[in-house]
């Protein structure tokens, strides 16, 4: 591990797989299960070109580094976030194979043009704005509401960016399900692989996983529920082996 | 139970809830669980209207008719299949309140008048015409695939019938969910709660339930998977209460 500036309301925490570790802030942002099951549920190539939209402190670019050797980016429009993000990669001295971007995920095609990436990953701000008073610190605010970007223009940004056969997965709330969906449809991903995720298997999803495919024939598989905590409290199997890193391949 | 003609063909099977049977035929159609599960899944209004369309032997009419005092109609476009439901629920002396139809759901409005029904219901063909070959008999072929009405035609077709606030229940399968999704919501009947079958909690869910209100706001509950057999191969309770008719409300 390379030695990084670490600011005073910052932390480094371990990943626990691979030796890695991430800057994080209470603060500012630190990740989520979200993020940690989106980077195990995407279909990675292991060659060209990948890209995490929305990228935070860049978890997923971190984590996915770990399925693939096809080379990373991320995009994160908070300076702040995008500059942690840098630092982690730095840290874990993978410049090599990840690149952060701080910019807007609206305009990278004037940067790198149209159809570019073979895989592209989004956690997206999950609330759309509805005239609610938000009560969060800027950073968390524009991390977890769609005030720099909503659900169409995040979907709109695949479409022009993946090209065609290309894998576009996203973790969001089944509440958003439909508009997903709809929007993935009207911009040419075709949904492919839904995966729910249930806090306990008598509970309502409070996630989905969902991954589509650039131009591809309608056709869902829906997988297996995907189940956090057992009557126990513990984790399920399946979760503590992909938080403690000895999930192999594909959730 | 009253008396009625019955075919060489047919049988009388009980539907194991306050005391119903129903005329089935193997050559013709029997009910599968998909029908079960989506009459004891559809939010019923206690008054008004319903109808179920493509019903078959009039399966679901006869199911709901055990949650509901509101009248309840199902329409059929094969004559024999009318024929049986109408037998059906005579047998069950319930004239006063299930009316068949036999005709097509396409051009039901031209009788009743647009958005008259309070709740539908519907099982339609799963199967999308792609050129294959069909080995089956007609009337299995018609119950099973898009031959007398697409998926678009059935969604449509419920549009038209829905009053607004009114609720369309649809049970297929999921490799359909994205079509079913933006179909619902290009017609103005926004998904609201649908719940995924899975024939044991490993798999891969078989059946999707979908409930869609007309003129909606976006926002999907995520019900608990619905799990077939357990590890044992028995029903799990749930699908055994509901078989059983010990299974009171909304699963």
């Amino acid at each position: 591990m390379k030695k990084v500036l670490i600011n005073d309301a910052e932390r480094i925490d371990d990943l626990l797989t691979e030796n890695l570790h991430i800057i994080q802030s209470d603060e500012v942002f630190s990740f989520s299960m979200d993020a940690v099951l989106l980077a195990h549920f995407v279909s990675l190539p292991q060659k060209g070109k990948i890209i995490d939209l929305c990228t935070g402190n860049g978890v997923i670019p971190l984590l996915m580094s770990t399925r693939t050797r096809a080379h990373i980016e991320g995009i994160e429009i908070q300076e702040r976030l995008a500059d942690m993000a840098k630092r982690s990669v730095e840290m874990n001295e993978l410049e090599h194979r990840i690149q952060i971007r701080h910019g807007d995920l609206r305009e990278l095609h004037l940067e790198t043009g149209y159809e570019v990436y073979d895989a592209i990953t989004v956690n997206p701000p999950y609330m759309a704005l509805r005239g609610q008073d938000i009560k969060l610190n800027p950073h968390q605010a524009i991390a977890r509401h769609e005030i720099s970007c909503t659900l169409e223009e995040v979907i709109a940004a695949c479409k022009r960016l993946i090209r065609t056969g290309g894998k576009v997965a996203m973790v969001h709330k089944p509440q958003r399900l439909g508009e997903i969906i709809s929007l993935m449809r009207e911009n040419r991903l075709e949904p492919k692989r839904i995966r729910f995720v249930h806090p306990r298997a008598h509970l309502e999803a409070n996630m989905v996983l969902i991954e589509a495919i650039r131009n591809g024939k309608p056709d869902v598989r829906l997988l297996p529920p995907l189940i956090v905590y057992n009557e126990q409290g513990e984790y399920c199997p399946e979760i503590y082996d992909i938080y403690y890193g000895s999930k192999e391949g594909r959730i």
